[in-house]
């Protein structure tokens, strides 16, 4: 191997991000796992409880609350949500090595850009496709699925030689630990179908506190997520990311079928009176629609009543 | 006067209907209202109690939960919900003279014509100012204003010179009545008027559950308000009403700081679990808009949505 990695930190140990330090750390790498104090404790007490398959592991790794335990790591995995991506990333910012390879596991297309902006590491975008879940501190329960996506940010990267070998050692780096991981010269454009879904499902099944299979069945409401989906195909492709619409579309209208009974995770936000990733979803696209010029009047409007419904909230409580 | 009425009757005695009908009663005239049996019931037992200015009068006048009441009218008030238009239109036009005149005394743009096309009588336009409540059945109570706006539905009505005649007859009715009644020769840009200000509040109010006054804190909510009202202006400019967009949205905007405290009647609807005038507001604007070739991404969004909440109560209970 070229290069390997000899120190991996994982900033924001939620259930993603407890997933794949686990995933590493049963591989033999070192790895250190930055969050919240109880999981911490649980963690330093008796492992992360890994369920997967079926079994449970005990998985030995560092554990720390402290953003500062960041300064060792040659990869990080930053996996907060993205609406702690600029204040966690500012907070870690003075600790990151100039010579950090980060790869940013979230959702929305504008995390690894703002990170980028705010360390001096190299942040690298990562599709993540797997269902976890944290049944309680110290554990991380696999559910299905697994594998990551990553590729150049922007032209820079996709001409950087030095990094194209990195990114081949972090395929090799997950392959020892069983994570299958796909090098995309086009990982945007994976960011925003993802995205895309999201703005689709997330804000009206929060608003209306209901599953996709629901939504599915008032036809007005599909032609909604249609008009969404239409927007963020235009903004993408205004962006230079190449989307295919009617594929959009179809994917758009097949994922209620295939997950009738799932809320999203703004509903579950919305039901906890959590802040939810709205400004990260819809609230991107309409951002970007202004600023080049493409109207995305239906993501305006889900992005303004789940910013009422918060607002509500702060004022009543 | 060259022409009087010997016989109202009220269609729909709610509290709209309740207080037009006890105010015309009290100056003397011949009224029946038409209503629920605990209402009628009350009515019947010891007269209809109007709550205004202060004092409480008890009104003598008909009552009945029987449609076929309306056979003797020759002024008819219809005040039944736009959601029963329809219904209570086709379950009276048997009983409706030929020579009747309908005061459709509803929201939205649409139940004049509706009515008109049901029976055989004439159906005048009425734009209701007032603020009224049912404190209990057999009660109405008058919190403010009470003026009626009325005029030609259309050319044809603009055009009989025999209705301008009824017209103005209605006039001396409710004058008789201290019920100050104004004819326009532009009713429907009224209404279109009412129903931008329904547009722009009622859904979201109600997707949210909140007042008026929260919603004006909420730039992006203002904005996709300001959105509605470009669209009803557009699509009521394309349907020949003609409304002035900076007024309406002046209106619109002032709105919030009159009544902070307001939920819409939509909301009160839908937390209550009731079916909303949704299909005759934004659906309204949505419908007319796809006929007239305007775009409406806003009202869509807003009417899918209510739309949503309501198909969930159904799938659940």
């Amino acid at each position: 191997m070229p290069f390997a990695f000899q120190s991996i930190v994982v900033v924001g140990a939620g259930a993603v991000g407890s997933y794949y330090g686990a995933m590493l750390a049963r591989a033999g790498h070192r790895v250190t796992l930055i969050g919240r104090a109880p999981h911490v404790a649980a963690i330093q007490q008796r492992g992360l409880q890994l369920h997967k398959g079926g079994k449970v592991e005990s998985i030995r790794l560092g554990a720390s609350t402290e953003l500062g335990a960041v300064r060792d790591a040659d990869l990080v995995l930053f996996c907060v949500k993205s609406t702690d991506t600029e204040g966690v990333g500012r907070d870690i910012a003075p600790h990151v090595r100039a010579d950090a390879l980060l790869l940013s596991l979230q959702n929305g297309v504008d995390n690894a850009a703002t990170l980028a902006r705010l360390v001096r590491g190299t942040v690298v975008p990562t599709v993540v496709y797997v269902a976890t879940a944290m049944p309680e501190s110290g554990a991380v329960q696999h559910n299905g699925r697994g594998e990551l996506v990553i590729g150049p940010l922007d032209a820079a990267q996709a001409n950087d030689a030095a990094l194209q070998q990195r990114l081949q050692a972090v395929v090799a780096l997950f392959a020892s630990a069983d994570v299958p991981v796909k090098i995309s010269p086009d990982v945007m454009a994976e960011l925003w179908s993802k995205l895309l879904l999201n703005c689709a499902y997330n804000a009206i099944s929060g608003l209306a506190q209901l599953p996709y299979g629901v939504m599915a069945t008032v036809p007005d409401v599909v032609d909604l997520q249609r008009a969404v989906v239409r927007e963020v195909v235009a903004v993408a492709n205004a962006d230079g990311v190449k989307l295919d619409l009617d594929a959009s579309l179809q994917t758009m209208e097949r994922l209620a079928a295939t997950m009738p009974t799932q809320h999203s995770s703004t509903a579950q936000d919305m039901a906890r009176g959590k802040r939810s990733e709205i400004d990260h979803l819809n609230g991107t696209v309409a951002r970007r629609g202004a600023a080049l010029g493409v109207a995305t009047p239906a993501n305006q409007a889900l992005y303004a009543l789940v910013k009422l419904v918060e607002a509500g909230r702060r004022s009543t409580t």
